[in-house]
């Protein structure tokens, strides 16, 4: 008897692109050298203390099922903030019956792409892409199509081309901002622009907001100023039936392990087929449920330092990187990545060099060969994806490790 | 212009069976009545002792992702734990890297469907069936195909039966055991030949065993007695290829909200396309894991009472609602729901009548009618689904009113 065959689907399942290295990683810890990781987006600040306090003092006696939808008083408590953070404006005030909260992020962007499209159907993303996309279209039959951005451009995504990439069988347009993997921000024009092109072609204009404080204007704002945030597609108006925001605690709270994100939508018919896809699974997790509604209490300085570190940090990499001869970055305006051109050929090539055969005094660093973050073929393969979730002292040996490693590099070829 | 219109996956999606008549209970409680929940399966009981101490002894200061996979040491624990439970039988002991933690068992049960099936392709359910199976089924464009089985033959599942209903494009047989709606629990003669039909038709065989400890054999154990437990698939030596075992947290420790679960499987191949899946979603919960952690160490004597609760809430429900004129129900030897005929021709107007028109003293039971339960049309109109998850006394007043109901409800139809 052989074994019972897998599903094409199963078989032909991306893996991701930032794992890729792994076993590379591995092996450089067991030669003894310390790996800095520059691949992942997960951060080193603390959990905000609000959160953690939760945790601690959880009290109830049954951890029980939450409604598949999350808890009433959650819900509410987002309303508040959404509508504080003037998403009335794009069409009336937020309830909590348009938000449904999710395990993450990530499954607020399944029930998005799954109540948007059937088998076949197509997303258009602007790549370079945050590849999970890929993830859940694949899982649920669906074909991603790129419109391509350019480091040259600030990865700034023009609505012309938008509108020309978008067929018969898009039915959505899925775009982060502030953008992982590019740092690129959509303005408030910029979000008009590409929810007009959306509404003509008749498809939904999913806005994946989870790094909307992390945003570094040129003009830093004043000491003690709240942060300042990327504007919502919430607060455009005119796209109530088109807008849907994907939000979590991930990031922003730096509690990606929480697992808590939400779906908001002023689109009925969308949050009624996204709940009903929610109530198979049940319910998304109550303890921390309970932590994400304290993070709405998190102190505003608490917030503003976090940002101030990420600000630090990115001026700090992006002038390292620029010093670099050959390098080229442009400087990301948010979230915590960015992509640079590096003067190597084969950035995977350089990546795993850097891995497997190089140290700077028994340390190295992991990056992301850009390469995985594109849809098209061939682009980026001079750039990696670089995250500044490690402390200033460890991003600035970074910059040694990554320019003595390109020099190696580059000598060893020629 | 017009709303983007939505996918026939996000139309069709089902609702849940046992929230349609939600609307009937909400109104009974605007008339002030207490409705008694029998149609849901959240257990009342405490979380076990270490899991509640784990939440609020929880100290790391950075909440971060878990690996894709869950928890190395809580994957370590849980392969000896089902090493202890005789898995090893089947086919050489469980190792870490055969265990995928995942947000719920839900979560689990959509992952093996979609490395088993790809769109079109069907999936094989003894019916009456846990209906989120097609929940995820639908999500993924699966067919879920039923075998029935019968109250008047205690909802045995015969090997035979479901051999001749494996099509071409059955890829695998998922079932529950202790089942979930019928309290049915398959013996170890049961899973061999029930796996064999698999491994002979080339499918994979999905048991689902959330409720494995949560049987009633005959002869209860002796005081002090670990607990019995339902045979595992794990343990049935020849399946090594085709077993795929679905576990949770959720009803053994009354952690429903943890939304921790696991699959675990010596195939190799189908582990690697689970993985991919669970790569796009980062990650299962974090605190909630080291929760699950802990919840491995409830004392023997606190798993014992809580089995014994249900076993001596199933002995007075089933007898109390025998002794209902026209009431015929089986005695379920596992989980803590029931399949009950009652006499009346459709059960789902009854449970509305309970709920909109009827209370005893200002007090009502809530129940899920079978029908929900069934894929082929027709099938269970006079049966409902009663879940034991309240105190006795409460089901005692449950079963007074239910015989109120009955009578009222037949007398006013007369
Ligand atoms: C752009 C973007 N969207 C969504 C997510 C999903 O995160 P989560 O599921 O933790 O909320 C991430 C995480 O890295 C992300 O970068
Ligand atoms: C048979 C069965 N399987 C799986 C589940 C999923 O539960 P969870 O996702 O909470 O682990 C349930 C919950 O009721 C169930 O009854």
């Amino acid at each position: 008897m052989t074994a019972p065959s897998l599903s094409r689907r199963g078989l032909d399942a991306p893996a991701s692109p930032i794992r890729r290295l792994t076993p590379y990683a591995d092996q450089a810890r067991a030669r003894g050298v310390t790996v800095h990781h520059l691949n992942i987006g997960q951060p080193d600040l603390a959990t905000v203390q609000p959160m953690l306090a939760a945790y601690r003092s959880y009290d109830e006696s049954v951890v029980a099922y939450s409604p598949s939808e999350g808890y009433l008083a959650y819900r509410t408590a987002l309303a508040e903030h959404y509508n504080g953070l003037d998403a009335a404006r794009g069409g009336g005030p937020i309830t909590p019956s348009q938000i449904l909260v999710t395990v993450g992020g990530s499954e607020a962007l399944l029930f998005a792409i799954a109540a948007a499209c059937d088998v076949g159907d197509q997303i258009l993303v602007a790549e370079p892409y945050y590849t999970n996309y890929r993830g859940f279209s694949h899982l649920l039959g669906v074909e991603v199509v790129p419109v391509s951005t350019h480091a040259r451009e600030s990865f700034a995504v023009p609505a012309e081309r938008v509108r020309a990439a978008i067929t018969p069988k898009t039915r959505a347009f899925i775009i982060p901002s502030p953008g992982n993997p590019t740092g690129m921000v959509l303005s408030a024009a910029d979000l008009a622009a590409l929810g007009e092109v959306c509404v003509q072609a008749g498809i939904f204009f999913v806005v994946d907001e989870v790094y909307r404080e992390f945003v570094y204007p040129d003009e830093p704002p004043a000491a003690g100023a709240p942060v300042p945030r990327a504007p919502s597609v919430l607060a455009v108006p005119g796209l109530a039936d088109h807008a849907v925001m994907i939000d979590s605690v991930s990031k922003r709270y730096s509690a990606c392990g929480a697992r808590v994100g939400c779906l908001v939508t002023r689109n009925a018919a969308l949050y009624s087929a996204c709940l009903r896809f929610a109530q198979a699974r049940l319910s998304p997790p109550t303890v921390d449920q309970h932590a994400a509604l304290a993070a709405l209490r998190t102190p505003p300085a608490d917030m503003r330092a976090m940002v101030d570190e990420y600000r630090a940090r990115r001026d700090l990499i992006v002038a390292g990187l620029n010093a670099i001869p050959g390098v080229s970055c442009p400087t990301p305006t948010g979230a915590f990545y960015l992509i640079t051109d590096l003067p190597v050929a084969d950035a995977e090539d350089f990546c795993i060099f850097m891995l497997r055969d190089f140290d700077l005094g028994g340390e190295t660093v992991m990056m992301a060969p850009a390469e995985g973050f594109y849809a098209t073929p061939g682009l980026g393969k001079n750039q990696v994806r670089i995250a500044y979730v490690l402390g200033r002292d460890r991003l600035a040996r970074c910059l040694e490790i990554l320019r003595a490693g390109l020099d190696a590099y580059n000598r060893a070829a020629r």
